[in-house]
C-alpha cells in the first residue's frame, strides 16, 4: 500500500482551522485506494517567532525536505513586523525548495455570484514564476530614517529561471482545450526583463507549435480581467505581476475564500507546497467563519501533483457540488461543517 | 488679457484626433474670459522616429520648457520597437520635467454602466508617483540571448521622492470631503521600499492630522477595486502599482476612453503635462471611433492646474452631461461629433 508523508504547516490565524478541513478531504479522497496519509506538524509562524525568534531554521528545512508534499494554511500576523514571516518563512520555503511554478487556477464555479455583471465563463490558470523577479530580496536601503534615504528593490530575471517556468506554462496550455498562452509583463517600461520574457516565450513556442500566444501589458491585463476574463486560458507572468493578477482573478470568481494555489517544484528535487491564496485573517480566527474551500481545492492540486489524478477530480467535483448547493441555501455553515459536508461528498 | 502657451504633442494613432477635440474644449472654456490659447505643435512619436531616429532631443525639451503646459495625445506604435518611444519620449518627458505627481481621478459618471454588478458610488483619485520606482530605467542585462542571460530592473525610492508625493497626496485628501488616504504598496515583500513609503506616510500625517489613513497591499487593493471601490478616496502609491491600479480603476468606471490624467510638477519648475490614460490605439486610428472624452477631461485638469478652477468645473460638468445623455441615446457619434457636442455645452 502507498503512503503520503505530508508536512503540515498550519501557520497563523485561520490557518489551523482550514488545514484541518483540508486534511479531512485528503483522507476521504485517498481512503478508497488504501493510501495512508502520515502527517508531521511543523510549528512555524508567529507563535514560534514570538517564543524563539526563529522563522525557519536549517533543521526545519531538512526535516521538511523528507516529505512528499507540504500543506500550508496561512502565514502572518499583525504582531510580527511586516516582512519577517513573509520573507523569512513563506518565501524562504518557496525559494529554498525551488517552487518555481506558482500555479493558481481561476474558475467561476456554478452557483458563485461574481462581482462582475457579465463575467461569462471563467476558467483559466495563472502560472506565476515563484523564485525570481522582485521577490528575490535583492536591494537594500541606505541612510534609513534620514532625508537622504534611498531604498532599492531589484527584480532579478534569468534565462534559466524564465525558460523553465515558460516551458511549464506551455506544457499546461497544450493539454487544455483552448491551448492558448498569454504572457503578461510590462516590456515597454521594464525593457530588460520584459524582453527576456518575450524572447523566451517566442523561443519555447517552437516546442509547442499547437499553442497560440498573445501578450498583454500588466495594466491592460487588469482591464481584461474586468471586462472579458473568459479570454484567458493560461497566463504566464512574473512573481509580482502574478501576485497582483491572481488576487484580482480570485475577486472576480467569488473571492479568495475559493482560490487555491500550488507552489510546485516540477523537477521534484524537493517537496511541493499547497496553500490557499488567502492570508491568516486574524480578525476571524477561531470564530469558525473561515471558508476552508480554498484549502480543499489546494488539496486537489496536491493529489494531482502526487499522481492521484482521479482522486483530485473527485475532490474538485465535490467542491463544485458543495458550492452549487450554497447558492440554493441560506444556511450559514462553520468551517468544520463545510469541511464535513465536502468530505462526505468525497466519500460518496 | 491672459494667454496660455500650450505645447501640443499629438503623438501617434488616435492622438491627433483626440487632441484636436481637447483643444476645442479648451478654447470654448476660456473664450468667456478672453484668455487666448497659443499652441505650438511638436512633431514627436513614431513618424519622427522613423524619419530621423530621434525621440526627444535636448532642443525639443528646451522649447517645450518655454510653455505653460503640455497637452499630449498618445505615444506608441507597433512599428517601433517596444520601449523606444515609451522610455525615450513619454517617460523622458515625465522624468525630465519632474512630473512627480501623476494624478488620475476615477469617477463613475451617471449614465455609465460599470462592468461591476454593484459598483456603488465611485469617486476617488490616485496619486501615482511619477519619477521613481521601477520606472527609472535602472538595471540592465548581461549575456543577452544566451542561456546565461540575466536581466535586472531596479526600483529606486528616495525619501526625497516619496515624501514630496506623499505630501501632495495628503494636501489633496485634506481638501476632499472624506479626507481619507490609502497607501498601496507591498511592504511585506518589498520591505526596503515599502517601509520607506510606510514611515513617510506616518510622518507626513502629522502635518495633516484631519486626514485618516489606511494601508493595503497592492494585491488586496485589486480585490477592493472589484468588490468595494467606493471605499477609496485618495490613493497614494508608487509608479508601477499606480500604473496597474489606474487601468483597473478605469475599467470599473467605464473604460480608458473616459480616464484622464495629469503629470504634474507641483513646484512649477517646468510645465505639467496632461494626457488621456489610453494609448494610441492604431487599430482605430483615422476611423473617427476614438472617444475624445478622456482628453477633454484631461483639459479640465489642465485648466485647474493653471488656476482656472471655474473653467475646469465647466468642462467637467459639460462632460458629465454629455455622458449622461449617451445612456439615453443609441446614436453613435464620431470623435469630432463628441468633441463638438461637449464644446457646445461648454460654450453654454
Ligand atoms: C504573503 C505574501 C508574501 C504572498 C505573496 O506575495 O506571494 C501572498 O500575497 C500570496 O500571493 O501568496
Ligand atoms: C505607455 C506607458 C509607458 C505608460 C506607463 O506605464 O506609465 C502608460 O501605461 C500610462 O499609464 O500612462
Amino acid at each position: 500500500d502507498q503512503q503520503i508523508d505530508l508536512a503540515v504547516v498550519a501557520g497563523d490565524g485561520i490557518g489551523t482551522e482550514v488545514v484541518e478541513q483540508g486534511l479531512r478531504a485528503l483522507e476521504a479522497a485517498l481512503a478508497p485506494s488504501g493510501t495512508k496519509v502520515v502527517t508531521t506538524e511543523f510549528d512555524l509562524g508567529a507563535r514560534r517567532w514570538h517564543a524563539t525568534g526563529e522563522t525557519l531554521t536549517d533543521a526545519d528545512l531538512e526535516r521538511i525536505r523528507q516529505h512528499d508534499a507540504i500543506l500550508l494554511g496561512a502565514i502572518g500576523d499583525p504582531t510580527v513586523p511586516s516582512g519577517v514571516l513573509e520573507r523569512g518563512l513563506l518565501l524562504k520555503l518557496r525559494f529554498t525548495l525551488d517552487h518555481y511554478v506558482n500555479l493558481r487556477p481561476s474558475k467561476l464555479f456554478e452557483g458563485v455570484t461574481s462581482p462582475l455583471a457579465d463575467p461569462g465563463e471563467v476558467d483559466f490558470v495563472v502560472v506565476r514564476e515563484g523564485t525570481e523577479g522582485p521577490y528575490t530580496g535583492n536591494g537594500g536601503a541606505l541612510r534609513v530614517g534620514t532625508p537622504a534615504e534611498i531604498a532599492t528593490e531589484v527584480s532579478v530575471n534569468t534565462a534559466f529561471g524564465v525558460e523553465r517556468v515558460v516551458r511549464d506554462a506551455f506544457a499546461r496550455a497544450t493539454k487544455r482545450e483552448r491551448k492558448h498562452l498569454t504572457l503578461v509583463h510590462k516590456h515597454n517600461v521594464l525593457v530588460h526583463a520584459g524582453h527576456l520574457w518575450r524572447r523566451t516565450v517566442e523561443a519555447v513556442n517552437a516546442e509547442f507549435p499547437d499553442v497560440t500566444t498573445d501578450y498583454l501589458h500588466v495594466d491592460a491585463a487588469t482591464i481584461f480581467l474586468t471586462t472579458n476574463p473568459s479570454r484567458f486560458d493560461v497566463i504566464v507572468t512574473d512573481n509580482l505581476f502574478g501576485d497582483i493578477l491572481t488576487d484580482q482573478a480570485a475577486a472576480i470568481t467569488g473571492g479568495i475564500g475559493l482560490a487555491a494555489s500550488a507552489n510546485i517544484n516540477p523537477d521534484r528535487t524537493a517537496p511541493s507546497m499547497f496553500e490557499p491564496v488567502h492570508g491568516s485573517a486574524p480578525d476571524i480566527a477561531g470564530t469558525g467563519k473561515a471558508d476552508p474551500t480554498a484549502t480543499i481545492l489546494s488539496v486537489g492540486l496536491l493529489l494531482d501533483h502526487l499522481g492521484h489524478a482521479d482522486e483530485a477530480a473527485v475532490v474538485q467535483a465535490a467542491v463544485a457540488a458543495d458550492i452549487a448547493e450554497r447558492a440554493t441555501s441560506s444556511s450559514v455553515r462553520t468551517t468544520a461543517q463545510i469541511g464535513a459536508d465536502i468530505a462526505a461528498r468525497i466519500a460518496g
